[in-house]
Parts: C-alpha cells; structure tokens; sequence
C-alpha cells in the first residue's frame, strides 16, 4: 500500500503537496502490519517532509522509541520513503519481478471516473499471484489525473448514513479489514 | 459509543487516567457520524483534559474551524464529554428510558476475563430496540475491573497475522464497520 502526499487536492480542488502527519505512519503501518500487507509506502516529493519521515521513523526503529515500545518498531519497519508513485512501483517491480496493479482509493466514487472495482471482486484478484498496490491520499484526496492513470478505483465506503468524511487512517483501516480479514 | 480516558491501564498494568488526544475526536466522531451511532461520548474524570477537550469541540463546532471545515463540525457535533462511565449510562438512560447493554472492546481477548460475545452475535443483538453502549479504551486498554462489570467483551479484531496492536482509532473504524455496515 502507498499513502501519497503529492499528486492530491485541498479543499478548493487545486493540486497540492500535502504535509506528513505523525499518525498516520503510526496508524496506518500497525494496520499494514496487522493484515500482512507486505510495504507500506509514504510518498512525498518535498525534502523537508522526507527528512521528517526519516526523524520519525528512526526514532520508532533504531532510537529511543524502539526499545520503549517493540511493538512500534515492528509496525513502522514496514515503512518505506519514497519520492513518487513511479519510485514505489519501480521498487515493487525490482522485489517482485512484476508490475504491480494499482488500485486507488477515496470517497469520490463515480465523479472522479477511473475504472470502478467492487471490494468483492478487489478481495477475489488478491488471491491471484500479481502484486497489487493500494493507493491512499491525503489532504482532500488523490488528484483526478492519478485516478485515472491508475489500473482500479475501490468503490468508496459507504456506511449507514450520507455522510461520507473519514480520515485516511479510518479508511485504510476498513478497507484492509474488508479486503484482507480471514 | 464511549471513549474512556479512565479507568485504563498503562504499559505496565498500573490503572492510570490517560491524556485525551485530539485526532480521537476528529476520527473516532467522524467513524460515529458515518455509521449513525448516535453519540460519541468522551469521558475523562481530569478537569484540565475537559478544558483542553472543550476547547476543541468549541473550535469546530462553534468558533473558526466550524466555517472552514463543516464536515468536521457535523462530526464533533455528536460528542458529548463526560466524567465517568456512569455519568454516561446516566445521560442514555434519561434519554432513551431505559439503561444501556454494555459492551467493552479491547486486544485481550479472553485473558481479560468478562463475558464474551462475538461480532455475529452483537450485530443481531443490535438489531433489538435496547440501546447498547460500546466502549473503547485508551492507552494500553481498559482496567480489568471494568472489562469484567460490562454486560458483554465483544471478540478482539483478527488480522491475517500475530500482530495485534491497533490504534483505538483504527480499532474503532473496523468495529463499527464489522457491526453497522450495509
């Protein structure tokens, strides 16, 4: 899976690079770690952001952090800093010898176009051999142009009611439960 | 639903009061608010963690961030802050005329004692007109005391590994979509 910082919207639809949050390294990588995804990639072009990635990481993985919590460490080992979404499929493709499918995630659904799939039919094609990388943005969500460059677009969550605003890290956790739950 | 700040134990087992932490609220009402529940009430007995809580809910509901963000004002909207769990069993049953069925969630599973129930088995019950009251802890989990005075301790989420340290704000999400979704 990837969390990308850039391409993505703010509120006003424009294409920004959005700041890294502290918590969602922490919460979306235990997520990550609980369901065996294999890498969970953070994504941002900006050098400032990257070397605060790094700070938090390292402290978690190999400071102070790690001793006081392991369970932190083994979480946030799954993370990997890359500078764009061709970086993370070129690293996945050198791991894997494959090319990975790329599924983009968000609350959008229709308005943005892309090539809808069902979490039915995502969890089916999970069971085949390919890779697959599952793509979260930020700030107001992925920039129209990556959702249509990409191979799927999950059909948005949808619960009981018309509102429709869950942060990234509530909705990679239901995601990863409905795909990926035993 | 509740989230409790006390009585919750620390990394060590000691039974501490735990400091509120402002993406609690923002995710876990924005969760709440998808999924109809129809409070989300945030219990601390520390009088500073109320002022601080306060001050947040009053930015967004009612002072700038309520203009700039009416998503987010719409989801704090549903929190009600409390002193203790009782104050909240109080608060349904003036409202709803009848006590809560209380169910803890938590990681431990089965070594916290408590009477069990598996998320099948609390989807039908929800189905009845009793209101139910499912509460989360903070920190390392809710005291065993309060584990075992609940009515149910619902299962704990199984991902596909042993890994088994979620946030409670990840938690919370795959809870109420495992309970509520469509």
């Amino acid at each position: 899976m990837a969390l990308l910082h850039y391409p993505v919207i703010n509120k006003h639809g424009d294409v920004i690079a959005s700041a890294v949050t502290n918590l969602d390294l922490h919460d979306i990588s235990r997520v990550a770690k609980t369901y065996g995804v294999k890498r969970f990639y953070v994504v941002t072009p900006l050098v400032d952001q990257q070397r605060i990635t790094r700070r938090i990481i390292s402290h978690w993985v190999t400071g102070g952090g790690a001793e006081y919590n392991p369970d932190r460490r083994e979480a946030l080992e799954t993370i990997r800093l890359e500078s764009s979404l061709n970086d993370v499929k070129d690293h996945i493709l050198s791991r894997e010898q494959q090319v990975p499918v790329t599924v983009v995630t968000g609350a959008g659904g229709d308005v943005n176009g892309g090539n809808p799939i069902t979490f039915q039919a995502l969890k089916e094609r999970l069971s085949a051999k390919q890779p697959h990388l599952l793509i979260f943005g930020t700030a107001w969500g992925l920039s129209e142009s990556l959702i249509k460059s990409a191979n799927y677009r999950l059909e948005p969550i949808t619960g009981v009611t018309e509102y429709n605003h869950l942060s990234v890290r509530s909705a990679a956790a239901i995601i990863l439960d409905r795909l990926l739950q035993r």
